[in-house]
């Protein structure tokens, strides 16, 4: 259980234009309509559902003022005016007793350079380190656990989960989230391989991460061999990532789980990366493009465009050889055939 | 070397029901038959293997009681009633000794809230953070850097090595075992994109273990947007996997390395994923189903089946077809040429 | 900005054979000759971009000694013997700079056990904890919040940044760089599920890393069950790669990000691993062998060789197969055109 609410305690959070029913359920949980107990909150988001509202078994139902329909045994019908934003409201004030602010201040057993510039606003955890000429700004939190690393600096009203790595010099702007076990700033991946052996190529560039970016668990982003890898304002990253020395990501771009991508690559604005999808180096993939699961990008690739496949090409295309590569069976039994008719027909003329 | 062994010492241990020759080697490995060197134990698990004990190296085999044969001039024949079972008792013995038990008790250098309840018998390691009103069950042992978070509680017996996260919230049952840079509990991957920008959608469920699940390094599970995302009793799960919001996976099910699940997908029992694999989400993956590694599942997928390809089809079909498409140069070619016999044919006609 | 270098600092680092033209520029940065701007150090490494030299905006350029024209005005160009290997030294200094050596001894906040060796001219950042029996090499320096474990031997002049994990008897020679989240020596995925249930089949052997590897961010390498997971001299690993225990990797190989390799495959030197590629477990891949990104290889792999596709198969038919997949939609068409043609001449016949 992470909350237990009772429905006055409910209805003073959600504020209902009207409440149909009664019950004495504490809430400690939400679901869908057709998955919710009787300990559950339920909604209906999206009219489609509607059939599903008279059997839910949820104590407390959010609905459209307009709904029309009663309510079991101990069970109240909250109506207002957006069950889907009333949810939501309801979610941020969970979650902000999932996560009570912290205090302002730097953990007795945070280990910090006098040199590291840390704003009295700020909060740092418990067996952090910040090395020297790091810049910490107002009301960013700082997780237990996480290391940041000399000269790094980190805007305004960040909030990073425990055990965050921030290597030397990297650069976080504002309001950026980040998960347990981002690394930003590891060496890019390159050598001079001339000699017969891989002989390190120093990567002394930089991460850049704009406002209101949120990187998963686990992701990490290579600084750039010089000059920057940068990811661009309110673009999101999921678990697992790997993006490459000097990639350069665009704004509000979606990159799920486990996608990589390889250096020198530039993603334009509202880019979208579905799961393990991957990326080779030096390439430009256009504004809005989009690539489906595992699709192996090998390409330059024009803005608005949707693809798929490995290596891939144009998402419709892709579809439609996926279901004739099933029939390749059949075509090769057809063209024997065709081989053999043929054949007799030529020794009958 | 991580041991080392007599034979005096390894007969004490093992209790073979004969030995047959002797050898004053001290064991400090453990090889197969055609690989083992003087220093080294070996054993025949699988009978197709007998030709390999005469020429083996091994300064003493494990052999089933009937073994024929004699030993060459110092080396061993430990005959035992089953010799994977002894190796399989020797490893655990061995095992013991890498990792002795820790003491009960709290390292003085943790971070602990006051608010936390952990069981006498338990351990936490240097350096841990935990967080208030967390629960730790008898003999858990807390790894070393851990972080355990607000509210979670951990059951009996389990083994955390160093470095795990556990974020708020989440629920662990007895004998769990987790690996390095295990993440549970990051935020789930939701965005409301409606406004062309994409705004966090709050993600306040938990992360759920049931008993005996084991989880390997640097893999990621997010909590569920609400409700929870869980993990089915004697599940394994590999390194870098990750697991998205809302998922739900069975009992005994095994989940290779890398392999992606997104968003509220089900898995039943004894589901079997290999390395790479990728599930779209909101799908169901049948009880004892199988994907072949870097299958890509994006169809719900019936009991008792096994699949292959990426989009996914059986895996028979996709064994066929890639045998298939290795000819297609020879089809273009051969229908190339069918279509101008027939041409030539037509003429003539 | 990670440096900041004027005209004649940079003429002192690089020492150039001549000097053309003159800038007042402070140096902040490092581009492409088309990239750079003005505060900004360029080169021309490859004589393909020479046209590019006349359109630079950055102030320095590095040029080979014979090279003929004018900077422009407040631009310098630095002609040297060779403006790749001046970059190289440049960026090594700067490197330093970044990253300036540690100094030696133990932070006082590491947890230390009595029976760890460490040399004294090695360096334990804070919050580092090394377990008994630990063996730690000359000027190697441990990052900060790393993890060593009971029995691990470290060698000479190994670099590992903040947040490695070393579990119990990992060996690790000299010259070895590891970067954040790295994870040696956690369980391979071992069991024995005869029973219906997932027994745990212990791993208790080690992983082996050899003189000058390098293993990139969240990498993970499990132990073997006995004997040895191991890493050839000079390999270089790459971010989130996933190495299986018992895995046996040659010298002077390079893996690329998210490469996930099963357990027991040996990989001879020079092997290449493109991104994301999978190798199934029990393999041998051959000397100088070749796999492009995403490849799938399940089959033993002959030496120089290079493979593409999942399943696998030879780069060149796979690049073929990849242009007549496209041209499936044509094919099935030319095939029922055929069919009907024939049919209508055998009615004629």
């Amino acid at each position: 259980m992470t909350f237990a609410y009772s429905s006055a305690e409910l209805q003073a959070i959600l504020v209902p234009v009207a409440v149909r029913g009664a019950t004495s359920a504490v809430i400690t949980g939400i679901a869908a309509l057709r998955d919710a107990a009787p300990w559950e909150l339920s909604f209906l988001g999206n009219t489609k559902y509607k059939p599903e509202v008279a059997a839910t078994r949820a104590s407390i139902v959010l609905l459209p003022a307009d709904y029309v329909g009663a309510p079991a045994a101990d069970q109240a019908f909250f109506l207002v005016e957006n069950p889907s934003a009333a949810l939501a409201s309801l979610c941020a004030r969970i979650e902000q007793a999932l996560w009570p602010r912290s205090e302002a201040g730097i953990h007795a057993s945070a280990v910090i350079d006098p040199a590291a510039q840390i704003d009295p606003s700020a909060t740092v955890g418990p067996l952090c380190v910040i090395e020297a000429d790091v810049v910490i700004g107002p009301r960013t939190i700082i997780g237990a656990q996480s290391f940041i690393g000399r000269g790094t600096r980190i805007g305004a009203d960040c909030w990073f989960m425990a055990g965050v790595h921030l290597a030397t010099q990297t650069l976080v702007a504002d309001r950026v989230r980040l998960h347990p076990g981002v690394v930003l700033g590891s060496d890019g991946f390159g050598y001079d391989s001339s000699s017969g052996k891989h002989l390190k190529i120093p990567q002394v560039g930089q991460v850049v991460i704009a406002d209101d970016v949120e990187i998963g668990a686990n992701t990490t982003i290579d600084r750039a061999r010089f000059s920057r890898t940068s990811v661009g304002a309110g673009t999101k990253i999921d678990n697992l990532v790997m993006i490459g020395h000097n990639v350069v990501i665009g704004r509000h771009c979606i990159i799920c789980a486990q996608v990589g991508i390889s250096g020198s690559t530039t993603l334009e604005d509202y880019v979208v990366l579905g799961g393990q999808a991957g990326v080779a180096g030096h390439l430009t993939i256009g504004k809005g493009a989009k690539a489906d699961g595992q699709t192996g990008i090998n390409t330059t690739v024009a803005p608005g465009t949707f693809w798929k496949g490995s290596p891939c090409v144009p998402y419709q295309l892709e579809q439609r050889i996926n279901v004739l590569r099933q029939r390749l069976p059949d075509l090769f039994r057809k063209v024997d055939t065709l081989a053999e008719e043929l054949a007799e027909l030529k020794k009958g003329n």
